[in-house]
């Protein structure tokens, strides 16, 4: 593994395979859609780990997998397919930081395409996938999967990764979650469904649904904790400026 | 297209024709006015995409169009008028250096004119233009055009690029439409109007004041929406410093 | 026109007289009593438009004459005077900078004194003109015309601008004028009177006194449409972080 | 004692002995868990204060032992155990500097293990002892001895040293104790008491218990001085940008 | 008077005395206590002013006395005692570097020791001085003449130059009047009569006592003033961001 510098971003890092991969992404946003979709994908079709990724701008948080703590970004990979998940939000103030460090470091393995997975909220219960792409044959790859947006706005860090790609000729495209504002599993067996078309993954979201619940209280737990851990050091420091 | 990198700008463009051509300018503000009726100007007489800009100091978003994510500020040009359109507000504090950047860039093709399309909150009614400029000579080409504005500012980017064009010697106008608080086809078909006389286009501003209606609801529907999804991280990750 | 940088402020202007000018500022502040005063001395003596300067740290904010846009700070001479007038405030943040780098252009001129006119809020209706200097020599050219700060302090630009001249030797003044919180052409016109006897520059205030009340009519209404214009960018884009 | 620098971090300290040390690490959090179990370590088996950190990141603040100025981060060592031992806090934005520098400077003296002890709010009565780590193997050292948090997440100081840990394959250990939010040695005490059976050190920590109503107390006044000394400056210098 | 540059501290003095000055310490803080006593002793004292300091850091502040301006930071010496007096309040932010810019500034004259004096708020009718030191052998120096205090914690510059002299291994006190929350002359006074125990100042406090009254009067209605001129910006310029 070894590491490379991107301006703020250090990634260390096996090389991708050279051959063209997809290269699917999720960060957490609204209803976390693309870090449950894309770690559930991996864990369940044993992506292998192959590197990881740090920046003095991301925030300080680390999450547990059964007592071992998770590294904030973890690129994973299995044959042709890469997938890099985030459990760390990216400030709208790195975002371009960061996507470029990431598409700086991609460029070289000519990736055939990028994928992007995030949450729109639409405050309505159904759960339908958006799709958005950088070129009209980007598009086509995905209109018979996805609801294409017609118009509107995509913001943070997946807008950015989209937009580089665009300005780099990469094809690229992003999956929009129809979500709530609250951990939603539901979204992401959605898209991964969208997934399961274009690269044949047949990944079954049965469990997931059958977590769903499960994962909702978790998390809705888990947010309570850190809130309050968060929030300790201001309230029992007041002395800090 | 070459990339060329002006301080955190960087653009990326074919070049504009060197035999003086003049550029109109529109960046989102008051009403939208500026970016609605440049967009419209391009789009209706097709004019040639010929370039793009980032900055890390840009905000990380990208507005769809038809399902194909549009680059955030785009530069066409057509004959011997280039336009640059932005999708994105540019931030105050960084108005001098993409005024700057942008000015850097121009000033090798040698422009003719530079051309600041905003908006200026009256809350009245009417839908007047009023023109400034940077010298009594550039004054002169709009006087019949528009109504000059005795006494007042004007702010934000629109006013950094016409104090740097006043400094480099380059004739620039500021024309701007009486608007309200929201996006406002309306005055931008009124903005559109000097243009038709300055540069004899022959725009129909017809079908901009039919789609006005049209325009404002989605218009309106995008901002609800991305605000929520941009609201979103706030509230679903808490943990976040 | 030559340009000179100095740290982050650029200055573009022709040379002050190398014979010991006497270097008068105005910046916004209190009552605006600065800027009209220095704006309405050099518009009726008819000084000479001299220069200019830029930063990237200025707000991006333009104020238009008859249509014309003003650059934001202008320097102007007349035989052994020079001035400075500011439409635009200097963020605390800044002053240092923008004090040190007018200095560090001025030194090589050698100039005579430096003075500085600001305003001072004192919630009476007397508008006189208070004095303060750098030196107990220099406090002697004023004393006579002023009424000396025993004790007291002043912040902002002037405060910069004075300690700066006192740390290099070089003679500085401050006048500060009584005013309200709001533009005040009479205060202006009490430090004119000043002006009158410190320089011999027989100027007529009584233009200056009619104009008052028209003055601080479209000052006001200026306010009001700049605050508005100000405004506007956050809550019609909503989506900007 | 020689003095390093690592980016903004400045550490002064003896070397480690360059056998394997284990390092523990606490900073102030919720309940001020890991510092006053670490001081309260040191203390009671007299280790050798070997070395000292600043940064301009640093708030301005020093704790007080009986008049003597404490240097706000400390490091001590004894046979094969060092500490580091923190009085301030660390702010998010810095977490990732310090705990770079802190390993960087670590990484030459190849310590056999990492130990950072923090508290966590669970608004229960309990004082139990959570534990993470860095690898599987890193796990079954603390498995029997502390209670592996499942899921969840970790923030601030504590989360940046582990991940750094395992980026840089350095096994690591995270001590949460149960607490509330206000400083708790009997927090402390629990996770001395893992201590004691992981490095065999015998403490005593009914001092520590007896003590603990009594530091309650000064703790609280402390936090009561502090504050009004803090909130001062604003309030009786209302001239301070 | 020669200048030196430290980081972004620009220090103009003459050379203190190489022969173990007692550096005495006043910045304005919880009751203006240092700056007060400083002031007072070189007044009366009649000590030579030798120099000051500016930083982009300081606030654009200038205090008046009798219509001449002081420089904010001011440096004092008379025999083997220094004096550093501060006007100006120094922000959390830049206590590291200011320290740090003094003691590398001060360092190559060897001090025999330094001296902060500062106001700790108690809400409590008395007037003691508590007393820190740096180390043992220096709390000697003062336990007879101050209340050491066992356990807390000071904030702001005063924590900075003590630990920056620990660090050094430069003897420092610390002396901390109880003061309440507006400037207070005979906290001042009581710290003075420390200073004439541990330097045989022999001076009078008794013309201080007296002022105090009167001094408080002044004080208070400064602060207004400054108080109004400084909010006047944000009032009468809505227009800067």
């Amino acid at each position: 593994m070894t590491a490379e510098t991107f301006n703020d971003l250090k990634i260390f890092s096996k090389p991708l395979t050279p051959d063209g991969a997809a290269v699917l992404m999720g960060f957490p946003g609204s209803g976390l859609v693309g870090t449950i979709a894309l770690q559930y994908m991996v864990d369940q079709l044993e992506f292998e780990l192959i590197g990881t990724m740090t920046s003095k701008f991301f925030p300080p948080l680390a999450m547990m997998n059964k007592g071992i703590i998770n590294d904030p970004i973890r690129m994973y990979k299995k044959d042709n397919i890469a997938a890099i998940v985030a459990d760390i939000p990216i400030h709208p103030m790195i975002c371009y930081e960061v996507s470029n460090g990431i598409l700086d470091w991609l460029e070289p393995f000519k990736p055939k395409e990028v994928l992007t997975i995030a949450g729109i909220i639409t405050n309505e219960p159904e759960k339908r996938v958006f799709g958005v792409a950088t070129t009209t044959e980007a598009l086509k790859r995905i209109e018979e999967y996805t609801q294409i947006l017609p118009v509107g706005s995509i913001s943070g860090i997946a807008s950015s990764i989209l937009t580089e790609c665009k300005i780099r000729g990469i094809s690229a495209f992003g999956l929009l979650g129809e979500t709530v504002n609250a951990p939603d599993p539901r979204s992401s067996a959605a898209t991964i469904e969208v997934l399961n078309k274009m690269y044949n993954l047949a990944l079954d979201v049965q469990p997931l649904l059958d977590q769903a619940v499960e994962i909702e209280q978790s998390m809705a737990k888990l947010s309570e904790e850190v809130q309050s851990s968060e929030n300790a050091p201001k309230k029992d420091l007041p002395m800090y400026g």
